[in-house]
């Protein structure tokens, strides 16, 4: 396929009157296969393992030792201001950003997490991008991919298989039995039990269950639930490792528990670290997928944001960097959630620095932080919402003031991207450029949603522009600043908070953590909301006032990471009443599936 | 690689002293690439789907419609006598005969079923054969593959978390406002959901729970468990489906709870079942694999024997009829369970008739049933069954027959293989041959374990011959035999019972399948122990003048199956206190999994 039939072929597609999915699908008859994609971007035939025609999964450590003499491109973070539940098009841009750098003629990669099946099937989509931004092929990328998100669940609940049967075994037999099978009581406190269970649906209903119901050989009769797979500390180490070794390693120190005596119950003293290891194999390598104009994309790791990490791999972006001049990587949610935890915690392990960072911006979400009636997924817009309001729009600017500062408190020059929709005047545009330029950020209004990589070449020069200029890139806070100090200074500074507290059970762990040495020089991963800059979703624009709430302090000594939790947050969240796993289905005469997106 | 060198190579590795692992990772320097086993096999290059170098998927509708007029090779199914706990070699047997049909120069597939990660994280392993007649690649075989079971477990709970948000929606909201939501009231009764949760675990703590605790947006509360996912229905569905509409149609029709009126809620009732087709997508295909000889095995579905269909996919064994000419089957446990649901299920379904069936013996499970100490899992095993013993050999011979007469009333010819272990004795092997041959069964002694395929030549020779004979291939009952007078045929013909008993729910249930019409004529999938010819796994030998007891029936409309449950048999087993999670690990240098099996 020459590129000149594909580029005529794209061009007739109307994201205004066709669906995301039937764009995909028209797009997808002309996709490069993945070994053509592969030649391009400088793989031999041995770095990738197909899976299928369009998709590979990459030796990431067969490249890096061939390339590690070969410095790395430019390192681009897409972020964004506080989004309304819908989303503001932050993985689209990251899409048609890509899109855009290459119709500059760079060789420019992305990288974008894989969709939880939770969202696809409720509300929200697969966040593939979208319009003529999108990430291909569609229904591989929405239902699964090559089984990364499968491994983690299977790798996660093994963690429990183990402990439950653990906590059985010992509760039915005697020391003398368990010595004849190898095993030392390791006495654990079923009430100080850390790990709950894992699948990657929104099933409130077993948020919170009892188990071990029934006889002696029924398991251990306790509370217990289950967590999205996205919000797995085993996912968190997919995102955070560096190499086999190193994955290895975190995969022992997982706590699942403490015993009667207050020492922690790890995976490695559950002699089930290895096995985990082996289940998480055949997730380690990134996925090798392509926008919709046949740019690299590579799709790997998908902790969620608000209550975890929201990156997609070290090991996705280190690939990238050796082989591309520009790479897109994404973070999840606003600045203040996605944006920080790229920033001092994925390149603190990482060791790269980026360049520049984009601030995905639409007039829709600064009418809501303005003021604008309430958004909610499922239910139809607000008229306010579709009909030109300046004052809204002016006000709402506040919102992305604050994500602008987040940005430049990083040492990095920030690109405001205004996504534009439709509905758009000439005038919101205008007072969002302008109030924008004054806090001396970089602005581009953006047009890929609608045209694709031609929409995004004001983008992507604003973009190459501000990777070219110096920058001061340094964390916000060092290694050995005390945790306490730490998390004042993500609130005050990120947030925008006056102050924290902290419940007396968050007290108790913050005095543990500070008196453990090593554990206190851990990255801090917030659990916090992402509708908000505050902790709380109602408050929006730019909350100034409130005091940080900490609820609990969770400690994931597998990833490397404290997680101090404000405010209530959901570990599994809920299927909605009109979710979109209703409108999906299969062609049975093509075999593709209809309704995603 | 040319074939000598690769048979050169398979000569200098030694079952004796290396474990089945060891094997696997040294014959795996030595594997065909897909692409030639794929050629070799008449496949065209866009009739495979790689994934990775040594695995691909095959368009199964694609290369039947292809060869749609091509006559099918010869069709040999692998069962065996009532083994013991241990297994006793059956996926071996299976491998071990297509090395041998391929040693005697015939072309020839296998078919086995993928391994549930229950076992092969608990006692039994994953049974891709052992010694030097194993499936390969091992690891991917063994973990998860290219995720067919991820993908069932993946729809399966989806279908639950579709029901458990309605039933929560439904609790909360008025008719209004679920009819905002496109909704009408299904009025389900709690206490007649059919439906539990899926993981591919022995979780005994979840076997039973209680769910939707918390606020009444945490789902509804009641009681619930969880099912390992090879006893799930959608798998019994991946085994029995034809085509991608026959699957789809299926999936509309699994029956997940009552209405309070008494009407069925189905998978489409809960418009989920489009969606559960788009998750079990990536599954529909079979996978193809190679024995350690280089001959092409197809791997796909797998569910349990004992508790579901136990049989590898109708796609799979019509896909390799059209390939090979000889191509060899298994199915689950013994002929009791397995071959039964193969003939009279499997075969029906899809149209195919057997040729022939090998019955897997060892002299260990002839001396368990002669009156043998228990054989336990993780024990080690007893004196009796590792030195010489002709009279409890002699008297277990009654099981053996017991099967082969259960094949010769299918109208095929029986081989027996006699599974040969090092402690067997000359004396053992000759009771157990005249024996069987006095029952008309041709008999081959095997060293396929041992010597791979040349150990195997025997036993490829009575196969083929039998092949070559006439056979009156014919079903044990006719469609429109009731319900009941089916069950009872069963027990009596198959089982040796000299009756059949149910409980009150039991008889209701008869009742009201007898009184929905076309249900009755639907194949009858029985549960009952693979330990015993009898529903008591401590009925050994041929046991008589027993009962078998219905205690409930279960019926799977979208896999179009009545399941009478015979004992009490737990649809999620246990893990044991030294399980061989323990032992598996990964290789941090080579990225290799040492301990699987």
């Amino acid at each position: 396929m020459a590129v000149n039939d594909r580029e005529f072929h794209l061009k007739e597609l109307d994201p205004v009157l066709m669906k995301d999915w039937e764009i995909a699908e028209k797009a997808e008859d002309f996709l490069k296969p993945v070994k053509v994609l592969a030649m391009e971007l400088g793989l031999t035939e041995d770095e990738i393992i197909p899976h299928g025609k369009y998709i590979a999964k990459v030796d990431f450590a067969g490249v890096l030792a061939r390339l590690k003499d070969r410095p790395n491109g430019k390192y681009i973070d897409v972020t964004a201001i506080t989004p309304t539940p819908l989303g503001e098009g932050k993985s689209t841009t990251t899409m048609g950003l890509v899109q855009g750098l290459g119709k500059l003629g760079k060789k420019v990669t992305g990288a974008i997490r894989q969709p939880s099946s939770g969202p696809t099937f409720n509300i929200k989509g697969s966040a593939a991008g979208g319009g003529l931004s999108q990430c291909l092929p569609l229904s591989p990328f929405s239902l699964g991919l090559t089984g990364d998100i499968d491994a983690v669940t299977n790798s996660h609940n093994l963690a429990m298989v183990a402990l439950q049967a653990r906590l059985q075994h010992e509760a039915n037999n005697t020391d003398e039995f368990l010595s004849s099978r190898h095993l030392t009581r390791l006495d654990i406190d079923p009430s100080r039990v850390e790990m709950k269970w894992a699948m990657d649906f929104c099933a409130q209903s077993l948020r919170e269950i009892i188990m071990g119901i029934g006889g002696k050989t029924d398991g251990y009769r306790m509370p217990s639930g289950f967590g999205i797979s996205v919000s797995s500390e085993v996912m968190a180490i997919l995102s955070v490792f560096t190499s086999l070794s190193d994955l290895r390693e975190r995969m022992g120190k997982i706590i699942v528990a403490y015993r009667k005596n207050d020492e922690p119950v790890t995976t490695a003293d559950l002699e089930v670290d290895g096995a985990m290891t082996a289940l998480l194999l055949r997730a380690v390598n990134p996925n090798l997928l392509q926008t919709i104009e046949g740019q690299p994309v590579f799709v790997h790791a998908g902790p969620f944001a608000n209550i975890a990490i929201g990156q997609s791999s070290i090991v996705a972006d280190r690939l990238a960097l050796k082989l591309a001049d520009y790479h897109v990587t994404e973070s999840g949610f606003g600045a203040d959630i996605g944006f920080e935890k790229f920033w001092n915690i994925k390149c603190r392990l990482s060791g790269l620095k980026p360049d520049c960072a984009v601030i995905v911006v639409t007039a829709r979400a600064l009418k809501m932080h303005g003021g604008g009636p309430k958004v909610t997924p499922g239910a139809p817009l607000d008229p306010a919402y579709t009909t030109p309001n300046t004052k809204l729009v002016e006000k709402g600017c506040q919102n992305m003031l604050a994500h602008i500062q987040t940005v430049k408190t990083a040492g990095i020059n920030p690109v405001v991207c205004i996504n534009h929709f439709a509905a758009d005047t000439h005038e919101e545009i205008d007072i969002i450029r302008r109030t924008a330029e004054q806090a001396e950020a970089r602005v581009a209004v953006s047009h890929h949603w609608a045209k694709g990589g031609d929409g995004a070449t004001e983008l992507a020069e604003a973009v190459t522009d501000a990777c070219n200029e110096p920058n001061n890139f340094h964390f916000l806070y060092p290694e050995n600043m005390p945790l306490k100090k730490r998390i004042e200074t993500i609130a005050r500074k990120v947030y925008g908070a006056n102050g924290v507290s902290y419940t007396p059970i968050a007290m108790e762990k913050l005095a543990r953590i500070e008196s453990m040495g090593d554990t206190q020089f851990m990255p801090t991963c917030m659990v916090k909301t992402h509708l908000s800059l505050s902790h709380d979703p109602a408050l929006k624009g730019r909350p100034s006032g409130f005091t940080l709430p900490i609820r609990d302090i969770l400690t994931y000594m597998g990833a490397g990471l404290v997680v101090p939790v404000a405010g209530d947050i959901k570990l599994m969240p809920g299927t909605s009443s009109d979710p979109n796993f209703k409108r999906i289905d299969v062609d049975t005469q093509t075999g593709k599936v209809k309704g995603l997106f």
